[in-house]
């Protein structure tokens, strides 16, 4: 399989699923969204689901939409990413461009869905938080420890899938990813995902997400870039530590 | 298979989808129904297990339920709606023909479901909302674009079913709703679908809807046909989009 | 397959069903319980479950759990009820008499799992409801129509299941199970089936449900026998109408 | 297999078990969780799903992942535990030991993601309930009854998968797990499995949980070892009839 193919699929995985991950928290945080205050169990399910959808049309890629995924799959030693792609620096590079582009693009996407209502939202915190993730008890250590647990249960158990005969295909990763947001979610958000958090927080500094309300909100948008090494260094950690677990577990 | 099969079928298949769908509207909205108040994730639910109903039983003619995915086949360039229906300009009108009919149909059944709900139920409002969908914030531009957007997500995770190894049939289409209803459905209800929308509107426009409460509401009935053409365009866009990218994407 | 293992198996399946069944709205309902107030959804996945794990226990014997899908497939002109048991009149009473019998014992099991709460619950009507279905509008015309239609769409999606290829086995059913609860229960409970409503009203009826608190409770116990026969007819008619359509349809 | 790999797969899939299994109680219990207060559905699934992502880590030593699971084949006369590991006095130990262990660590993996939650969290009660269960009506007979009621359903249903065909693989056991917890965890909050009350109540015991907050709250910890024998006696009963019923009913 061609390298660029490569590119597009998880371009077009990872932009939907961010299209429908930011999707929900926006459904559920944002003024006058139908399925506002919707509660957690939504959002998990919003998320989860955005990674079902992801997963189709980005199959022939293997799916990764997540560099914790891809490199935890090369760390766990294995010779290809997908069938007929192998673990190459190239092919390694090509699978992380193509997770961050699409999830910037898929946060994008998101902004255009719910313009109206990012624009009618004064509280300027909600916006951020519909494209990237936050703690909830800011302490960058602790923060960080959530965030590798997250990770490696997602990675773990993607690779345990491969040895295990199942029928579900794309409905594992997706439910998996529905119980590691209702379980783990809690502290921190559950980015699990460094192109998650990384590509929309690029898009939330750049897209035009002032208040257009009255009086006009004069406070700097900011996109918490204190916080964003967080939600990467996390996952990656993560990953690699299921990627060299795996080797013993399965 | 003969073309009075498909039109049976759809008929069958998006009059279930219909019954079910806009019944879990009315159960959450209406006055005293049970599920009074239920939210967002349940709405969700009944909508995507209403598409799960609806595929089962709509199976042979390929249960396309949707215009916007009848179209997207027909966009994508593939030679069958279903094993043994050929794509011509007659097998189309049959499908759009059976999922408008069977949309209205369904309306009329869910009406008679809730029938003494309707009777006491003096918001209007909420009435029109069992049948169709209306905009959180009226704009017709960017909820024509939200439309597209989640009608391409449909069409185009729909399209990557053939491709995609899996065990799971009519359950990967319910939950891929489920889904979109959670991400994408805050800004205008996710009709997604024209025959959807449309069929319930008429169905709407004829039922006695009239408030039996005391003081007979004069207000005229109103089934709000200025927004009527949004959920039928959309998803039309949407879907001819998802069918033309399908070419490169998968 | 001996009609005496049919018999077993109908009865350890519906049993199992209304243990569950039932479970969920008790977990509901009644005072001080951990999943008190915990939403229509909530009562929509319980009964749903209730279902497969009914479907699997019973697996052997078709798993009917319910006679209006025996008298559905009867009337669909089905040859057997399960691989090896013939369609007869002793079959059929087979079924009907593993169904109550099943039906009445999970009843029980149910008084038992929450025995410390029916004590400490002052609300007759609540205890009923865990017990037996009741119409959200009292109107016995309309209320027996939409039990038909929730068991037309049971039975007439179930009898589809046979033409369709789905490796989902008792999810399927399960998930139908959610999906009606959540679109059509809203005026009546849905009860869906005889067995599942008719059985825990004779428990109901029965077993010892006076509250203990004080002052004693002397609202005579009532188990609403005027409503009873709606929630057995409907599902029967839906049954038939389901098994006669199924001929066209599939 | 060896019982080294079999100890070390129930290890990781009890450990992953309860690490998401507690983490979903103390996303909705603990004090600025962002899941806070997400409701009985969200736990059950949280838990249900905890279960999946278990059996995919520990399906090569057939995942009991649970003391009652284990006891119950061993009643149920099964001659193998998993393929390629024979029942004997020594394999029944060792997956006892293997729950055991990763129960405890699976809490201390739960402590240390919601580090922070615990240290400002002053309610001690909610600290154990993420622990450990208790009852909501404290009556240690009724208690015992339910959660044998409540395992006796675990394990009767997992016995019957073996002799059902189905391509659900571990969803199965996932969904059971919900629906147990919808519908018998009203009670006691369904243990259901000893190593899940056992382990993380001595890791409660154990771990720093006084709250750090002003003024130190001076109350001993309490880890309600009063109660501890329910949720380990009423699952093992329950196991064990489900074992002996099990030749009867499949």
């Amino acid at each position: 399989m061609a390298l660029g193919a490569v590119f597009l699929s998880e371009v077009l995985g990872t932009g939907l699923l961010i299209l429908l991950g930011a999707g929900v928290v926006a459904n559920v945080l944002l003024t006058k969204s139908k399925g506002f205050d919707g509660g957690w169990l939504l959002i998990n399910f919003g998320w989860g689901l955005a990674v079902m959808a992801g997963v189709y049309v980005a199959y022939k890629s293997g799916a990764h939409l997540n560099p914790a995924v891809t490199i935890g799959i090369l760390s766990s030693g294995a010779s290809t990413y997908a069938p007929g792609v192998a673990v190459t620096f190239g092919s390694t590079l090509v699978y992380l461009a193509g997770e961050m582009v699409g999830a910037f693009l898929g946060a994008c996407l998101c902004f255009l869905a719910y313009k109206k209502h990012f624009d009618e939202e004064p509280d300027e915190g909600k916006k951020l938080a519909v494209f990237s993730t936050g703690p909830a008890i800011r302490s960058y250590g602790w923060n960080f420890l959530t965030e590798v647990l997250g990770t490696f249960v997602l990675v773990f158990v993607v690779l345990s899938f491969g040895k295990t005969p199942s029928g579900l295909g794309p409905l594992a990763v997706s439910l998996l990813v529905v119980g590691i947001g209702a379980s783990l979610g809690g502290p921190t958000g559950y980015a699990i995902n460094p192109a998650r958090d990384l590509g929309p927080r690029i898009a939330h500094a750049i897209l035009p997400l002032r208040y257009k309300g009255e009086p006009a909100s004069t406070e700097p948008k900011n996109s918490d870039w204190s916080y964003a090494w967080v939600p990467v260094a996390g996952p990656i950690v993560g990953g690699v530590i299921a990627g060299l677990m795996s080797h013993i577990a399965f």
